[in-house]
């Protein structure tokens, strides 16, 4: 068998051998907090409401036509208009039912929501450059912190571009969604792991329709330096680490 | 260590390994076809031509806000010119370039594109009842054969829904996305899987939002009895296999 083979097993439905699995939930383990925490004196950035005025092309046929993976952006700032925009078609909550889970514009499996959104911002009007993660409860941006020569430092994380290398550096804002993967395991234990990927494929399709609605380009990146990225975003690269990126930025005209 | 912990390794960006192996590509081993063939003489179904009328509601940002995972459906046919509709936004080819790749609506690590549609057809307009494949590069059906009492196996294939019980049947189309991974794998060795996952959350989420610009709901659906619905599809379950799966239906008014 080729060593690739063995592991196409992940890609099924496993709900025969899922059946028989008693789940942390099935146990009465706590459910884990649907929310990374924060400190309560951390800097924080109102997002403006989201607001239909930053659309440049709102025909949902039109921008389901033309999305392409865009790797050449302009110089171009985007506003913190357009930022709230991407987010909330990314991740944002539009309804919270009776059980407290959170309804977003994208499904996930059991509503488990493993993922954060971290932001490396480099364009964006009014946007001190540097890291945010996105509070979508709060529809806020956390400011992380500056990161030196984040240009280089987003080069480096992206070290593997065929077609355009090096385009990263030149987005506007990079998006990087980690995964908290123990929400969806607490549910779903070994089938936990074909959902989150799933549901991170639903969040960057909508990245790539909004964004095109928005003039605006982006490109999804699979293939990254994981301990790199997880290490600049603090995160411990077992209980929380990167499960996809993608670069956003104003398209050249 | 818990069961499910060893697993998460393949949500991660395994680029140093990667980098060590020769894929089949490198090997010089031929490229996998990009298209499962299909007999000439098997009855084949011209789909309209991509048309914005059958928009009810265009504007994407609607699309979006409003996109809800649907279980209830009008007992209503859609028309060809909706599921025509429906395809191209979710695996429909829109250039080729100079590679021979397609560039499709929806975007797919490597151009790789390792899936196929198959539809459970049980209310459109002018369509017989049954089992179909799609054929993206002509835009076309390919009539694969009646289902006895297709309603019913709807059911038993997608055993689990624990919000709305046997929704499934109800549906006017059931989509069934499986994956060839060998036209991945060819290139990415073993990283091709966790794509080839996160793909097929870019094609799920068009079609949640094509659905919701025609008045249509979908609900996607990753809980099926895998060797059922390969079975009755005539998948080998190795080659190729179901991955995924979403109900389609008028929306109740």
């Amino acid at each position: 068998m080729k060593r690739y083979e063995e592991q196409r097993v992940f890609l099924k439905s496993n709900f025969d051998e899922f059946k028989n699995v008693k789940t942390d939930k099935m146990k009465g383990i706590p459910e884990p907090s649907r929310t990374k925490g924060y400190d309560k004196s951390s800097k924080f950035i109102d997002l403006p409401e989201v607001n239909e005025g930053v659309l440049k092309n709102s025909n949902i046929h039109d921008c389901i036509k033309n999305r392409r993976s865009t790797r050449f952006y302009a110089d171009e700032n985007i506003s913190i208009e357009e930022l709230s925009y991407l987010l909330w078609a990314t991740q944002g909550i539009t309804q919270t039912n009776k059980a407290g889970l959170t309804l977003r514009t994208v499904p996930c499996s059991g509503a488990t929501h493993s993922f954060e959104t971290y932001l490396f911002i480099m364009k964006v009007h009014n946007l001190k450059n540097g890291l945010y993660r996105y509070l979508p409860f709060e529809h806020k941006l956390l400011f992380l912190s500056e990161l030196d020569g984040i240009e280089n430092r987003i080069d480096e994380i992206t070290l593997d571009q065929p077609f355009v290398p090096n385009f990263t550096k030149k987005a506007a804002v990079l998006f990087a969604w980690s995964t908290i993967p123990y929400r969806s395991e607490w549910k779903f234990d070994t089938t936990a792991h074909k959902k989150i990927l799933i549901d991170v494929g639903h969040v960057c399709q909508n990245l790539y329709l909004a964004s095109e609605s928005i003039g605006a380009g982006t490109c999804a990146i699979g293939i990254y330096d994981q301990k790199m990225i997880d290490g600049i975003l603090g995160l411990d690269g077992d209980e929380e680490f990167v499960i996809y990126l993608a670069a956003v930025g104003k398209k050249q005209r």
